[in-house]
């Protein structure tokens, strides 16, 4: 397994998902998977994707500034985001950390670990 | 456990030994663990401390803006930190993400993930 084109191929997947239609993400979640969102925790596919639908914009830009990745414990592959945000109609950016630890499965993985955060400045 | 508390407590005291004496991090950091600084990939406690020790100042404070942490698998914990770095004179910060997985030995951690980067802006 190549991990970075994993995590690159992932991270390209996820952020076009959420862009077009947030609620597709479910597919990625399982009932033990955690999203940490500014410090809210969920926990589960349905009050995660529940937290990612109701996020107060309509659209939503990512760019990636920087990917890392890493093989994680127990064959998981850990993934992390740095970039900038585009909301709406905003013309400034806001940055953002992200932390993905995928799970996999068969040909596929799964989101075991989700931690977002804004980095305002 | 709790794990936002051990979290916690491994951040402050890593980069409490990292401002006070680089060095001794490698008691931390074993065969098995992997760095990526700024993109680049060191593996096992003698080259990744090697890196730390040979970055190019004399003094760093740390200062913590988000900490977020979440169970990962096979019992390791996930820990998150963006925050603000001052190299010695600068008086402007410049910030940081930086991720680490750890796993618990006994009563201790060591890390087994830890990914580092800048957020220039």
């Amino acid at each position: 397994m190549d991990f970075n084109a994993v995590a690159k191929e992932f991270v390209q997947y996820y952020y076009g998902v959420f862009e077009r239609n947030r609620a597709e993400l479910a597919s990625l979640y399982r009932d033990p998977s955690m999203l940490t969102f500014e410090g809210n925790q969920f926990q589960g596919a349905g009050p995660i994707v529940q937290k990612l639908t109701t996020l107060p914009f309509q659209t939503v830009a990512h760019k990636i500034t920087t990917l890392d990745a890493q093989p994680g414990p127990a064959n998981a592959l850990l993934v992390v985001v740095t970039g900038e945000l585009l909301i709406d109609q905003e013309t400034n950016p806001t940055r953002f950390t992200q932390v993905f630890q995928l799970i996999s499965e068969g040909n596929t993985y799964w989101v075991f670990n989700d931690v977002f955060r804004l980095n305002y400045g």
